[in-house]
């Protein structure tokens, strides 16, 4: 007799793999420059400081145990003391969780923070990654979208004035994935406002927030209210192999968190943890490692803007690209940029539709292009090609 | 004005955190001999080897970037040869995915396999990792004792015949954690034919089969069935600050776990999954490794076994510990241990009593010990303390 076989729960008919993962297969071809992908360039990962922190690391016998799942103390630690800089107050440590990456924060905090049916407000276009696990959660969403000085204000203010009651308001206010834009600092205090006059949580996701190239980033929207849940990342600055997220956070929310990640996967890793706090605390070299990054990324954004608004002149407005890792362009003369990607994958090139990461809007004539991973000459002849498509459209 | 202060999910208004860990803090002592913790003992963690699988890891900088949802290829590699062998037939790769510890997994799959108010039935006692994520997902939870050859297939059958329908079924195959016994040959033949004749899936959770003291373990549950989802976990074997569990199950299982991966933590380490290959590999080295891990085990079980039953005589029964982390006590004189406890500490021993791990019953005179972290004459100390104690209730 054979086995009968078990069913699968009903919630995975709607869960579909992202578009870009499944785009980012597509465009994995040895002849394609891709623009598509929204990685680190590995080349510019501090290896060697690694690889002395690991060794440090596991002279330890206890770096190889079970960690705390809040995280590693002496990594709490660190991130407490960068954390308060940043804030401007002294932030304890037990307003401080290690994650496994920011992603684990976002999957966390929606668990803690969301009731069945409950509202989330994104931006829009949106950070897939978020809004992946907002619908996972059955979360109602509702789109604000950006302009140049990052998220509408006035458009959430009208959804208040409406009714609306958001749970949370999720942002990335620096350097946004993918609106390439920075929320203003006048926008983050009227947010703050909003916050706390009307009692709903902030998600201030903020990965990008060292990666500027001419000057520093704003203060954080958590400087200037308590319902701010602020996330951050080993992963841009350090290495994605860290696995090193960050929350900061009230303590009930971060003890919320933790009894989640108990069932969730236990802890940590030590080792990797201690070899995050060790890169951290070293601040002296971590100043000169985030230059170095941050001049590579900053030719490269120049480059790959400047050829954009050369060969396309008036028919498409880009970001500025004032730091993190992507551009967005919008085409101004109907360029629908999901029709144009087969030719554009012909012509040797490869973007993300905007359309991947709309919510309300189709954004059909925007793409995302990443300069991350290609040198200045790559990203020229990158947006040659581009252009050479486009002709053919 | 101060700020609205916003709330929490009421879906955290029934977690707490675990009565063990709470323990745990309590029993911090440094004069008190633990025998409550579940750690493995980090002192016969490979670190030497682990330091030269970081260093080799590190020499790639593609171990530096994110790494695939369902692990590094060819840590899946190595992993499906192992349960190929171990499974008798060949397991693809495709079968197999890494999880950030067994626990990730066991998360994972309550959202996979369970819709709400969905039956699990888990063995009594449970293994509370499992409990807490069960319950966590709003399952219904019924609980089949354990005797010495394990789940008592009877009682599972009663319950099929009555009408219940699992979505799963939960088990701890061998050593169980933390009832210390193995289920027998017979019973996991049985076991595997129920999941066929029913159409229900087992989650075979196996951290602790290769832990084995006299005699290997029984092939596993899943040699019996295409139903059974088979987990395990490099953290009692190599060291948990690896982080690396693992997963064999169909690919449609696998498949909608990765889609719940990428929403949870995007992927795992390629770092320490470089390095868990790279010791899982390494087959002439693990063998001695583990042989040593097993016989220090060994040694510390028989003599905490042994003074368990010469200290205590016919006012107890103890399990074999034939492998694995735990003994598990039974009082036949009526002892109370959760009385016992505050004597216990008083007299600088510390154990679990068995209601923490209760599901129906209630287990009041039962009480679970680790014996891996102590030697044996620091486990024979540890006896003549509870018999103190045990002499003053």
């Amino acid at each position: 007799m054979s086995a009968q076989v078990p069913p699968l729960s009903r919630r995975l008919d709607g869960l579909r793999s992202s578009a870009i993962r499944d785009l980012l297969k597509l465009t994995a071809r040895a002849d394609i420059i891709s623009l598509a992908g929204g990685l680190p360039d590995a080349e510019l990962m501090p290896r060697d400081r690694i690889a002395v922190a690991a060794e440090a690391a596991l002279s330890d016998r206890s770096r190889l145990q079970y960690t705390e799942s809040p995280g590693w103390g002496p990594l709490r630690e660190v991130l407490a003391a960068r954390e308060s800089a940043r804030l401007g107050r002294t932030v304890p440590v037990d307003e401080v969780f290690v994650t496994h990456g920011s992603q684990q924060a976002l999957s966390l905090l929606a668990e803690v923070l969301l009731d069945p049916g409950a509202l989330v407000i994104v931006e829009d276009p949106a950070y897939v990654g978020a809004l992946q696990v907002f619908r996972s959660a059955g979360a109602r969403i509702l789109a604000v979208p950006l302009d140049s000085e990052g998220m509408r204000i006035d458009v959430l203010r009208e959804l208040l004035a409406s009714g609306e009651r958001p749970a949370f308001v999720h942002t990335v206010s620096n350097f946004h994935n993918p609106g390439g834009v920075t929320m203003s600092p006048q926008r983050r205090r009227e947010l703050a406002e909003l916050a706390d006059s009307h009692g709903f949580w902030v998600i201030e996701d903020d990965p990008y927030g060292e990666l500027w190239f001419d000057r520093p980033s704003p203060d954080p929207v958590a400087a200037h209210s308590p319902n701010v849940i602020r996330l951050s990342s080993a992963s841009k600055i350090l290495a994605p192999t860290l696995r090193a997220g960050w929350m900061t956070a009230p303590v009930r929310v971060c003890r919320a968190v933790e009894l989640l990640k108990q069932g969730a996967d236990l802890c940590g890793s030590a080792l990797t943890q201690q070899i995050t706090a060790d890169l951290l605390a070293d601040t002296a070299w971590l100043g000169t490692h985030i230059d170095t990054v941050r001049t590579a990324y900053g030719e490269r954004a120049h480059a790959l803007v400047d050829a954009v608004r050369t060969r396309f002149g008036d028919r498409v407005t880009a970001t500025d690209a004032a730091g993190g890792m992507f551009v967005w362009v919008d085409f101004t003369d109907g360029t629908d940029t999901q029709a144009l990607l087969p030719q554009a994958l012909d012509a040797g090139v490869a973007y993300v539709p905007g359309s991947a990461f709309a919510v309300s809007t189709d954004y059909s004539h925007s793409m995302r292009l990443c300069f991350t991973t290609s040198d200045a000459g790559t990203l020229r002849e990158a947006v040659d090609r581009l252009a050479k498509a486009h002709g053919q459209v």
